[in-house]
């Protein structure tokens, strides 16, 4: 009997992937991945069976149920079965049904955290979440609801924070800024879309609340990450945190 | 004119620094770290002179003003200066007042991401900090508070959240539990007071918010992260992510 790894493959670059998921997905015999993960990052599990298992922004492309059985077939006939999931595996990564099918089962399961989009999108950005006298709460939600759960319920919590990093919503800006407003969420605050963090095409448009539907409608085809709040105004443009430039100077 | 790399170190086990952190550190002139990173992590800064300055849980061992001096100052002699923070830099890191300091003496800087405790504190206990159904929204809230700051603000973040990691609280767990009772969080909301995540030691103990001050109180002297909510019932108990025997069978 295998273990199962549920591994952060982090925000998008490759070398923002911790040294211990790097070095699982080169033990691994077989990986499942989400379809945000980069090639690149795959590229690393040399000798894995690579199994795409969709989950593109929400979409079902394979049934959690499906997804949860064939991991425990896998841990049942392979030592090392990494799950590879976008960012943290445990923000947002719809883990918590695996690792309790996986636990169901009998399955050993280990969980490798990784770099979350929003810490990648405030780096290319360089704006701390924090900041003293002006933030200490940060909020991490998303507008995204599964079947039954209250729409709104995640507005309240960002309501409440100093700073607000939405995850998925760019697709419902116009309903997450109306949600926002409803809560009390002053038309004025500060607000950055920022698309594709720590990846080379990396973009940001900065404005208000009141602007979220306009930025958010100038994105292209990546993830795209919303930060909100004081901490956001008179933000840097984002770049990639890795210039050629950095990678030869830090080479060396 | 050299170039100053604000670095997260992560949560504390040193293979759980991003691989960019690590070609860095390798590569760094110079490296400024925080008292809490561990020497294994800093023994990966072959080459660098290491230069501790402290920020012990907000303790001011060496005043913000000092550090951002130094750091321009080795920019000026040294092509790649490291600012190693314990977790993320950018989430209670007190990043901004160095990355305005070197924006002012037109200092070049990056900021690397890195994993944050709460994630893996979430990671050694296998719980997932959002659930479908169940939580959608985590707040990120210290009651650690500057000069002139409302003590309490904090905790109306954390109230409208459904899943709250606490940092830098378990020295004031019986006010923290306190304001989070004033924001109506109710008593018996699940808790988890987790100690050195992603460390050998890593323990945890579980309850609900009243009983917050008597779990905070059986801690040692690790770093710890408290995590507040549903998702925190009946989580399983804290033990080392990366034991041996997968050290051994991922290395194959």
């Amino acid at each position: 009997m295998g273990r199962v790894y549920l591994v952060g493959a982090g925000p998008g670059a490759a070398d923002l992937l911790t040294l211990r998921a790097a070095r699982l997905l080169a033990a691994a015999d077989v990986v499942f991945h989400d379809a945000l993960v980069e090639g690149d990052i795959l590229a690393l599990a040399a000798k894995a069976t690579r199994i795409a298992v969709g989950k593109r922004c929400g979409a079902h492309s394979t049934s959690q149920r499906f997804i949860n059985k064939r991991l425990v077939d896998a841990a049942s006939r392979h030592e090392v079965v990494v799950r590879l999931k976008g960012g943290d595996p445990l923000l947002f990564g719809r883990a918590q049904e695996e690792l309790d099918a996986l636990a169901a089962a009998g399955v050993e399961v280990e969980v490798v955290p990784g770099v979350t989009a929003a810490l990648a999108a405030a780096a290319d950005l360089r704006v701390s979440l924090t900041r003293r006298g002006v933030a200490r709460s940060v909020a991490f939600v998303t507008p995204r609801c599964g079947e039954g759960e209250p729409p709104h319920a995640w507005a309240r919590a960002a309501a409440g924070a100093d700073t607000v990093a939405v995850y998925m919503g760019a697709g419902d800006a116009e309903a997450v800024a109306a949600a926002l407003a409803a809560h009390g969420v002053p038309r004025e605050r500060p607000v950055l879309v920022i698309e594709s963090a720590s990846r080379p095409g990396v973009r940001s448009h900065g404005g208000v609340l009141a602007e979220l539907p306009a930025l958010a409608a100038r994105r292209g085809g990546g993830p795209v990450l919303i930060l909100l709040g004081e901490v956001a105004r008179d933000a840097a443009c984002a770049r990639p945190a890795a210039s050629p430039r950095t990678q030869r100077s830090a080479a060396r």
